[in-house]
């Protein structure tokens, strides 16, 4: 078993506004994120699948495929995008870091599934400074 | 003469959209960066300085000041906010790349010249791809 | 559940000295690091928790209270300071990398469990070449 | 028990390519990677051990000792060589990133035994884009 | 007048052996670079240009042309190949990274002229310890 | 003319702090750089020289000397140290990053004059916000 991991990237507009709470509250809360017009990020997302070694290719997945997936499924449709507005599996949605990182899970587990590997994690970078990792429980 | 850097950095919100063309030519110019609905990055800024070492201090410049004026009149103003829609400074410009930087020297300028350097480029990361620099001519 | 970090740094000197042996078992077992007169590095801290979404916000934890703990607590302590001299909670430790983080990890986990998450690892990076994980036992 | 981490790394040419296949299977599963010429990378190699603390040292293991093992039987036979012609024990493997990450975890593992703490993990970066783990089973 | 840099990469074989000299001298001058059967790198490549702002689109140049020019006429030609085998454009030329560098910007030239901007320099880091950077003269 | 850059890295402890001084007046210019007990860095040092191409190797400048060069009278002399206490070469200037970086300048000089190349600049990071650069004049 072993563990392979590729990075794919998107630029995205969000902000955290909680539409139940005064604006008061949307401040105390979320801060400069509450910002109504947008703000936004340059997000990293790294994607980890496991699997064992195919002794005829040295792979445990073939990264072309794993990378072709996470594209069309995932970052063709978060990249310069709004997170709140655009994107049809993030509908309903808070886009937090978190919830935005468990709904690529969503996403991508089934694609991931027809694969010879397992979906291991999804970790997504916001900045620098802070990142989520989701194992799927 | 000694050159000196620092970096701040801003996350913000943008579009790249020209209103006195149809929207056609907006997406062929701009492309995805056209999106009505906004995207964003995480800005990095390296704002250079150059100046004579104070034997005293051997400071050319006191980062501490240096920061807080960047903070003050730049990065406070930039972050977490909407390039085209939030910024003072930014007022019927097309927030490019180019076009931030140019601006941020031209709101700089005046407060660095109150230290005992002059400023000497402005330097903007809108991804770990692209940055941009601005000599002030 | 859910894991999120957050990065904070810090800029410290200290040296590994053990008074129990000679200068020369010292030197042997501590090379360069046993320098007297100390030397110091810039200090990457990743802070991990766990928790689960509250669906009012997205968010696991509010990194602003998990950063303003870790700044409170640890990166005001340390940042600028000597590990071996000016530190409470690490007094008669050897300030290697394990045992700074070891030592952060005790002094975040009360702070830390009164938030609505768990304390689940602390990364440390002594140089971009070095670092440690604890995860509290 | 303490995770601890050295980064170390290689610059090597490879290619992968099945000598059982036929030259168009080889392009279809490995792309660019089966150019006849090579190609190569600058590989970052992060090797982990855990183990406890000795309280004279502070130290779970000395860095220098896992610094010199991981040189002397890893990275000084794979700097500057072909992974497919140089390498005595990738003999017979395909060079993905899969089975270099795995040999270096059996090249190392009777040395690391021999220190203080346990092997825990190899990771093995060929891109910023893409990593494999191995975790020894 | 302002800069732009798009970076843009590619993963290459080489060695550096000069057939005029003993196999002494090239391992004299050349080290470990000098390897018969190849090493190999993940090249990092700047290229800068300078241009005045078009008030329509604030674009210098727009990098999606750039890039795109950068690609065909650079990295599809150099990425996943033998620096010393397979580049029209390199051979005969000892593939150091100075000779790398300034073929590149020769390829490059006439391509930017077309641009409404001037080349500036090509900016080549062979390992993130090494680059050069050339300005056409 | 092209220009070839090697970067080298050192650890120091540091404090800035003038004897001239009240203690009042050092915590007001310095802030906490004035900690009495020191703090430190972990410092990248970028020496850029520049030259022509020699036509038998490829190479303006051969990277193993620049660096032996680098590590001989400057990285040696500096790394694990106190830059106040412990350097020849900083005795009685205080080590502000302007004057480690000029001081470096002047050591690598005469070194650096006796190759085939001249010294270009000196870049001295002494955290990821903060550098200075220095061209000798």
């Amino acid at each position: 078993m072993i563990y392979i991991t590729r990075r794919e990237h998107f630029n995205a507009a969000h902000k955290l506004f909680n539409p139940d709470w005064t604006e008061d509250k949307n401040n105390e809360v979320f801060g400069k994120c509450a910002n109504p017009n947008w703000h936004g990020h340059n997000y990293n997302l790294y994607v980890t699948v496991k699997g064992n070694v195919n002794p005829e290719t040295g792979y445990s997945v073939n990264l072309k495929e794993l990378s072709s997936i996470i594209r069309t499924y995932i970052t063709d449709k978060l990249d310069h995008k709004n997170l709140n507005l655009d994107v049809d599996f993030m509908k309903g949605l808070m886009p937090s870091t978190e919830n935005v990182a468990i709904a690529i899970w969503k996403e991508l587990l089934p694609h991931v599934n027809k694969l010879d590997c397992k979906l291991h994690s999804v970790k997504l970078f916001e900045t620098e400074n802070n990142y989520v990792e989701y194992f799927g429980e």
